[in-house]
């Protein structure tokens, strides 16, 4: 275990799904699982391009499962090579995190026992991001007549939410095209096509070539949607055919829709071997890890795993496109179909603030741009200001299904509530705009983006918060807080709270604008109408925003939690299922367990305002009340962090290893639909911020170290205020080695 | 106009689903909507086969678009032929209605301006129900490289309900296979492939072959799902090349699933020649038209248009299968996903039953086989005995969608009522299994099969029905009759009275089975447990239905119909939408206004209970509130019928052509979808029993013409009891000419 690979030893078809998401390679444009080449049954074959999306039935829009460009078929004496044909002697696959490189390598007998090893390399270019690349090196045990045939498959189906198979693109052309090399590289292959509803064209272009071993006879197959190459060779015993296959992909959001197939050829015309492109790769990724790795000394485990998901985050994370974000499946499978919740700002998006601020700016001008919808949003529901969606994906309308089908019976739908009343997204989204300004310092973009987030989700908030003439108070009623166990409560702690921090916030932002930002707080001023009286009742809301809590100190999950049912979640095991599965949906949110402890996710967010006795006092009551192993996969790398800030550090690294193992053990049974992106991401808070024990403030940042026992060493890096920082923490003397 | 020719001369793309439509060639095993071979932007490519469902979402289950036997792509020097590509000169498509065979004469230059004559010939054999024949002939005016690409493409994509794009099929294999004939014919290309949900297995199989002209060179693509064969001549100018195609399918609904592509290929080799399977397919026609064909003398237009009507009864006919039915929409279109409803018992199957008594029987047998469905249903409402689904496709289970999107807004959904309240329909397929009986005297079938069907719903009413202690009588409450601008309503006539007659008549039956079949008798009392004490509330049930009604004769539509808002229909005028779309539903429901009128239609059904007085009372006062124009496409036809019936032949023949021209000329602007069955087979209703004036009854039948005036002769054949009667009049003096 040399702490930088993945590696599979046993092909198991019944574990080919799951294989598949950890298998996913990507370079923030595009991503694909990880399917073969040449095809296998129940594949779920996609490659995801960020931004293109398509509507489709339930569930508004979703990713459209682009056109395919594994596929790669190998005939030797005309037995066809697949894992579930003839014999697999040996088989390997390795995904390399340094570089993001697969290999696959097969010692394969067909049915005829004719021997072949046959080595599979792929990758996504991190440093040409719409160019894809693959190379095969066949080496028959015996002279062989070998045909492969390679091609673009523009047939990609999206498996819809009740298993039927979605189309989302329109053939529109293809060909085979000289290339500027002329006749020595012979023609290269073109598709042309277009997603039916949202018209979004996209052009690929493939390029195949040998570049040892004998060339290979070509023959092209004008096949509708599905051009193929076909090359051929008679290859001597033990003699080694490499194969290499480009393929680029421009769509119109990148060029104009007349461009995608020129763009799309010059890019597969521009590589010069293969040698060439992987290390044009390997350095790009060089210089990602060099700002994002974390080591971990003592825990070969932890160390793979947590590069494992930092991986995930770096080939999701859009580098150039502000148009886009990260779905709470990354791009790696057909899991809540690419669309984007408060899991970015809250649990991805800390790890690009403090180690990429320019990916963090471009997922926070991704709100921005959509602000429009945010305030149509609003407006519809009869507020004013922006409430940003529950679920966003290309156009900034609401895209959460109202209602699914129920699992059981097809003809009951279930209704979906987290659209309607799922609300604290629109502070969470300010949350982040907010904490991108204090760790950067840039000022510039906050003045011109970041403060009217926050201001204008804070008229949001004023407007929605309801009078309580009674009690005098305000509040919001009929809420779902992180929590999704419990639906249509009333004043849910976190909700109210983030609520109240971003008006308050928007108060200080406003001032902060007006004396370094004049002209920009002129034009907020005006533009969003915050006149006098606006702002006095802000100052309103914020003062009497109802925080529903015990005199001990117990903030309340919400108004009436403590009048739901007291169960004992050890009484429910063993289990492999979560809460709710088991009790239903009404079962589980008329008791007191929760999916996630909402409560502690606030202290963590606002930790600077918590005595560490009231910390204690709710940790202690939330803990054993959550959901832990099957609740939501956002809860363990939260949970990590107040473990430590407890001085908890042997739960901590039991929360922080259920979240590390998330997809690469598949802790949940659902790893197939893709990555746990937000597991993910908190698993970079739970390191930084859990066991560094890292806080910051605009003032500057602090360390607190509290390491597991058995790590010998924990080393990081981040930028703060555009400047880089490195922690080198060794756990014999735990003293802080930054600086 | 020979009588028999539906011919097209102006190609417009505006009107190309409407065209496929009415183009759609069939056999009763499968149909193929009108597109063109070489393909067409935004043409709507299907071929349906009759009982091939798989799962989709919304409507539960659609008829699953098969592989596609069309394709043929040709090239002249490279040119490729389309409607929109280069110029075409001259086009002509015929529909031959007596033999089935669609033509499409094409002059074409090409950009570079070579001219070409090419001809396609295609039909779906009627005498080799799984064999489809195309032929296209090739005549350039230059000498000529001749390309063709002929495939099976099992990339067949279902149209949503909203407009996403479905594939449900799932690649098995496909390859090349020397025929029985050798070299000679070389290899013909199979294709095997499985529905994703209801694991249909299907075997498609390709033949081509040159009979006039050069011999082709051929070549075979192994394209992926698109097997391909190549055919490449060079034709001197002037010379025809003809091309044959023969395309046969088998599913594993026909045999093993192990032997779909072996029968495939052998259909396609027992083909003999072009020649050769068309006079076997003229043949059958030949038989089909002497018993269903309908001669009109004195109008062109309704000669012209009725044979058009029945032909499409005639393509969607099971002929030897009885696990099927006929959907809405034939196999012609994505309306209503092939889902059979009343439209057949009542619209579709006089014709039948009176013209070819084997396919009445088959499509009974389809109720009987699914009568365990239809148990289900009445259970799971709480009943006894079999209530049919609203709408029903192979398994006999209710599949009407319970909630589609609304069409205006995707995130509301409007309730479908109809699959829970639209009751009358088991009542339908009562009275449909009895008027069988009564026309065919097959009393064999009816001891085994008929009268359960209608003991079986008889109970089932006898369950539904409520007793209304205040006012001694049993009701229906909130449903849907065949009116459907008014849902939720309480005792509708048609309703009630047919329900009535339903238990009234399995009493009848009863009484004759116990005479004429007593074994069956017993077996039948004893299964449905028809205890006297049951009987006993049978009859109570039959003598205290509530029928309400006027004083005066006139029966109300339902309850409480005249308390609902009077509104002029003529005071909308002029309208291209139904009265539901223009008010909405809720403003539809709170008028008088009709979809169609339930009254009326009960008054053609039971037409021997009504004196003339009241028939004519209710025809004029039901008349004047009915949307005829856009309610119920099945309105017309009846509604000819009660307009002879009460001596109005020019308003029949008004209403009578509207139901001929429905999908001819898109009267409706939705023949996009498909042919409106229940109309068509309406018109030989309206012909039959409204025209003609035919009444049968267990005692033998009479005839009362009653002829449009500008007829001069209508002639028409049906059997009675097993015999042929051949009905002849003679407008002049309107006498029958019936032996």
């Amino acid at each position: 275990m040399n702490g930088w690979t993945v590696t599979q030893t046993v092909f198991d078809s019944a574990r080919q799904h799951h294989h598949e998401t950890i298998f996913t390679i990507g370079n923030g444009y595009l991503a694909t699982r990880g399917t073969f080449e040449e095809g296998h049954p129940q594949d779920r074959r996609t490659t995801f391009l960020h931004g293109v999306f398509d509507a489709a039935p339930f569930v508004v829009t979703e990713l459209a499962n682009a056109p395919d460009w594994l596929p790669l078929e190998i005939f030797f004496n005309g037995a066809r090579f697949g894992m579930n044909q003839g014999t697999v002697r040996e088989f390997e696959r390795a995904l390399d995190l340094q570089n993001g490189v697969l290999t696959r390598r097969v010692m394969w007998d067909s049915a005829q026992g004719e021997r072949a090893t046959i080595v599979f390399e792929r990758f996504c270019s991190l440093a040409a991001p719409h160019l894809v690349c693959l190379r095969v090196s066949i080496t028959p045990q015996h002279a062989a007549d070998i045909k492969l045939r390679a091609s673009i498959n523009g047939i990609a189906l999206s498996d819809g939410t009740q298993g039927e198979k979605l189309a989302h693109w329109e053939f529109l052309a293809q060909g085979l095209s000289r290339d500027a090399w002329g006749g020595e590289r012979e023609g290269n292959v073109f598709l042309r096509t277009r997603t039916f509803h949202s018209q979004v064209e996209l052009g690929a272009a493939m390029r195949v070539q040998t570049t040892r071993g004998k060339e290979l006879t070509r023959e092209f197959w004008d096949a509708r949607n599905v051009p193929t190459l076909l090359l051929r060779v008679n290859a001597e015993a033990g003699e080694t055919v490499v194969v290499e296959k480009y393929v680029a992909y421009f769509t119109s959001r990148d060029v104009e829709k007349t461009r995608v197939v020129d763009a799309a050829l010059n890019q597969v015309n521009a590589v010069r071997d293969w040698d060439d492109a992987l290390a044009e790769n390997s350095a790009a990724w060089e210089k990602e890890w060099e700002r994002t790795d974390v080591v971990i000394e003592g825990d070969d485990e932890a160390q793979l795993a947590l590069r494992f998901n930092l991986f995930q985050m770096l080939i999701a994370a859009p580098r150039t496109d502000d148009r886009v974000n990260i779905g709470a499946k990354t791009l790696s499978g057909f899991g809540y179909r690419g669309h984007a919740f408060w899991d970015t700002e809250i649990f991805m998006l800390p790890l690009f603030i403090y180690t990429a601020p320019h990916i963090a700016k471009n997922l926070l001008n991704y709100r921005h741009r959509l602000l429009s919808g945010a305030r149509a949003k609003a407006k519809a529901n009869g507020y004013e200001g922006a409430q940003f969606p529950w679920e966003s994906a290309d156009t900034g309308e609401e895209v959460t299904p109202t209602w699914v089908p129920h699992y059981l019976d097809r003809s009951k739908l279930i209704r979906i509530w987290t659209g309607d009343i799922e609300i604290h997204i629109s502070a969470d989204i300010a949350y982040a705009a907010h904490q991108y300004w204090v760790a950067s310092g840039d000022d510039a973009w906050f003045s011109e983006k970041g403060a009217e987030l926050i201001l204008d989700t804070a008229k949001f908030w004023a407007a929605r918060a309801e009078w309580n003439e009674t009690e005098q108070r305000y509040e919001y009623n009929d809420v779902i807080g992180p929590d999704e166990y419990h639906d249509h409560v009333n004043n849910n702690y976190y909700t109210n709270r983030l609520a109240q921090w971003n008006v308050q916030t928007a108060l200080e932002v406003l001032a902060w604008l007006k004396q370094h930002a004049p002209h920009e707080a002129e034009q907020l001023l005006e533009q969003l109408d915050l006149s006098p009286a606006r702002l006095a009742k802000w100052r309103d809301v914020v003062e009497k925003m109802y925080l529903p809590a015990l005199p001990n100190g117990l903030l309340l999950q919400f108004q009436d939690f403590l009048e739901r049912k007291e169960v004992d979640l050890a009484s429910l095991e063993p289990r492999v299922i979560s809460v709710q599965a088991l009790l239903g949906i009404e079962g589980a949110n008329e008791t007191q367990l929760l999916k996630q402890p909402d409560v502690l996710m606030l202290m963590y967010l606002l930790q600077n305002e918590f005595s560490h006795e009231q910390v204690q006092l709710n940790y202690d009551f939330y803990t054993p009340r959550t959901d832990h192993t099957y609740g939501s996969s956002l809860g363990p790398a939260i949970q990590a962090i107040m473990a430590c800030q407890v001085g908890k550090p042997d739960d901590a690294y039991e929360h922080f290893m259920r979240a590390l193992r998330a997809d690469l053990y598949d802790v949940r049974g659902n790893a197939d639909d893709g990555i746990h992106a937000a597991s993910a991401g908190g698993t970079w808070q739970a390191i930084v911020f859990g066991f560094g024990g890292l806080r910051v403030t605009r003032d500057g940042w602090t360390l607190e170290p509290r390491l597991p026992k058995h790590w010998k060493r924990l080393a990081f890096r981040f930028f703060y205020r555009g400047k880089p920082a490195v922690v080198d923490l060794d756990n014999e003397n735990a003293k802080t080695q930054g600086t």
